[in-house]
């Protein structure tokens, strides 16, 4: 597998764009569009929220009815989220519009929208920006980048990867962007979050392999504990790759899921470490723990306990506030098994042996601390299995932006 | 039911004691005593954090073995939790010191602590603080008041109450202090507090009330979702105001539980107003919800969101977080019949109506939300059942106390 430049735009077939819209703000671009040459296969995992956006509603029942979808349409701004059929009909005057343009059946179109909830879409400008996305668009990687830039809400950097591998000799390439820095504790699925891949592979096995990797890398990130009511991640197949279809698990399966894994996981890292106000990616190991789901609740709740994040951005090596959120997990352990280690750049220490304090310079712990990375590790010594969460520190620019985020 | 003067010595045969031990601050109170000229029936809750505090492991055992109780001894400063074997011994000796002074057996003295997790107790200076407050100790309300200083952390205000009433012709006395401010995230209990009385009353119907009292008190507050591992709630009754002993329930039984239940709520409120870093009391009032434990969980989510907290500091009407974050509690629920309203002093407000905006004046809802008592209502309009849950907002200055609270 190899890491190359570029987004959604790297897979064979896939166009894209970013425009400008005034949707709610104004000198930024807001709208995006992701665009396959060739029908695609699409999978989806949409968030567990009881109050689910419009389009969530929209793209579950495209991801389960129809037969192939070939574009998306994404507003930034407005997350058409507790507007009712209003909101609803407003999706599918999008899909219509796009469809017109694009000459595509309207229900291969997906819709996703991000931003302030309870405010109906100002549908009249949204058409014009799909009228100017559907001119812009194109297969070069800027076009990926603008499409990664007109997603963003309060994210301070657009989030883009791309891979290639070989399957039988044919090459197939995977990309994604993704967005995400407040209310994002993903429950099933992250924020917004589009793949694109020339492969060939069946409907089943391609929700088969993006629900598994959700659960094991958006899943186990969390800024604020808040699970969205538009979270969605999409995968479009367009298979133009030209590699024979996989249609059943085995070597060809594993290096896709490999790939894709890849990817999510370097989308989920990047939206946890540029979560809202965050000066540090904050991400949490833990080992050597008798279940996966043991060690998955354990790590979420670290990375989850606003006291730690506190710690962290004060660069306060506080091992009590891990031990306790630990604690509080709902999962059973023995305290006085548990050692407690922090790893940056800047080194590894030990800050907890056996439960209880180990000798440790607290000038070193600090240094460590102090990177842009710091990864807290747990080693429970009570079983062989280990999981990894990501999560970001708690500053007063959090606070500041979510105050009065509306205005 | 009466609200009088005073705290813990309002019930009659209770003294108190706060003084400077300089455990880790200097020139404050950092140490409290409580104690019963008489015997006391006891009953706790205790925190349900795997990782328990040495004070929580002896005071179970108190409660649950010892025939009696008759003293109470609490630093703060630090929490003696995470400190092994050696953080048990040192609860016995701060048992035995105090029999000794007080000429009362070992297995009648409970103790508590609060603070930084992971450090030893300076058991030298415990000893001379033990000595100070049973020389200091007096039945005066300003006693009780000292008392109620001695167990602040971070707090910036006191709590303390007492209410009395009448069993049978008898005046019967209730009063408690409790301390409260981050790690605030009950589960069983709150973090300390600690409630007295001279009411005659079984053991066993004791520890039912204080159960029941703490499920909708104490159990309903979060200031920031990190459930501590020293949660204590006690209570002590020496059943000097001469009733008959309550030994059923009953009509006197019933007084007992409403004064003790306004007590609690009393402190518990208190105790969420004052949350670290907060400007506003926010309360969370769910009703017409299909059952108590729906609402309860609701209230609970909406007063747990760290986006909900941000917007109330912002004197925001962001009403879809808060139906984001009902949406998210895991109570199913048709977010189409969901009203939201905001009520203050300074006026009531709906902001969503059958889960749409509501048409209001977002001058007149920033006008509301500027007070220091904030509700939310929200109606689910699919049951008879009630629950109300207090938190706080989420202020710079909460991340500014928790960035170096160590320090």
């Amino acid at each position: 597998m190899e890491i190359i430049k570029g987004g959604v735009t790297a897979a064979k077939g896939f166009e894209a764009a970013g425009v400008e819209a005034q949707i709610k703000y104004t000198d930024r671009v807001d709208m995006a569009l992701v665009y396959s040459t060739a029908p695609c296969k699409v999978a989806g995992t949409f968030t567990t929220n009881v109050v689910k956006a419009g389009p969530v509603i929209w793209d579950r029942d495209i991801v389960q009815k129809s037969p192939y979808a070939q574009a998306v349409v994404v507003n930034t701004g407005i997350a058409n989220a507790c507007t009712g059929q209003q909101g609803l009909d407003y999706c599918r005057q999008e899909a219509q519009t796009a469809a017109a343009l694009l000459n595509i059946p309207e229900n291969a179109v997906l819709v996703g929208s991000t931003g302030v909830i309870g405010k109906q879409l100002p549908i009249d400008r949204i058409k014009t920006g799909i009228e100017k996305l559907v001119k812009a668009k194109s297969d070069t990687t800027e076009a990926g980048s603008m499409a990664a830039k007109g997603i963003m809400t309060t994210d301070t950097v657009s989030k883009e990867i791309a891979v290639s591998f070989e399957i039988n000799g044919k090459k197939v390439t995977l990309g994604g962007m993704s967005k995400g820095s407040g209310m994002i504790h993903p429950n099933m699925c992250t924020m917004l979050a589009y793949i694109t891949t020339d492969a060939a592979i069946s409907k089943e096995l391609l929700q088969e392999a993006l629900s598994a990797s959700v659960t094991d890398t958006y899943n186990m990130i969390s800024v604020d504990g808040d699970t969205s009511t538009n979270d969605t991640c999409l995968i479009l197949a367009n298979a133009l790759a030209g590699n024979d279809e996989i249609t059943q698990k085995g070597e060809a399966y594993d290096k896709f899921c490999e790939a894709l894994n890849y990817v999510n996981t370097f989308l989920a890292k990047k939206m946890a470490g540029d979560g809202e106000g965050a000066t540090a990616l904050f991400a949490t190991k833990v080992y050597n723990a008798p279940t996966k789901q043991d060690a998955k609740t354990l790590a979420k709740s670290v990375i989850g306990s606003n006291l730690t994040k506190a710690a962290i951005y004060g660069h306060d090596a506080n091992w009590g506030r891990i031990l306790c959120a630990l604690g509080y997990s709902g999962v059973q352990f023995a305290p006085e098994k548990v050692d407690v280690f922090v790893e940056s750049k800047a080194g590894k220490i030990q800050l907890c042996q056996n439960g209880l304090e180990a000798d440790y310079s607290e000038e070193q712990a600090t240094k460590i601390l102090s990177e842009p990375e710091v990864t807290v590790l747990v080693d429970m010594k009570n079983g062989t299995s280990e999981a990894t969460a990501w999560g970001c520190d708690l500053t007063y620019d959090y606070v500041k932006i979510n105050a009065d985020y509306r205005s």
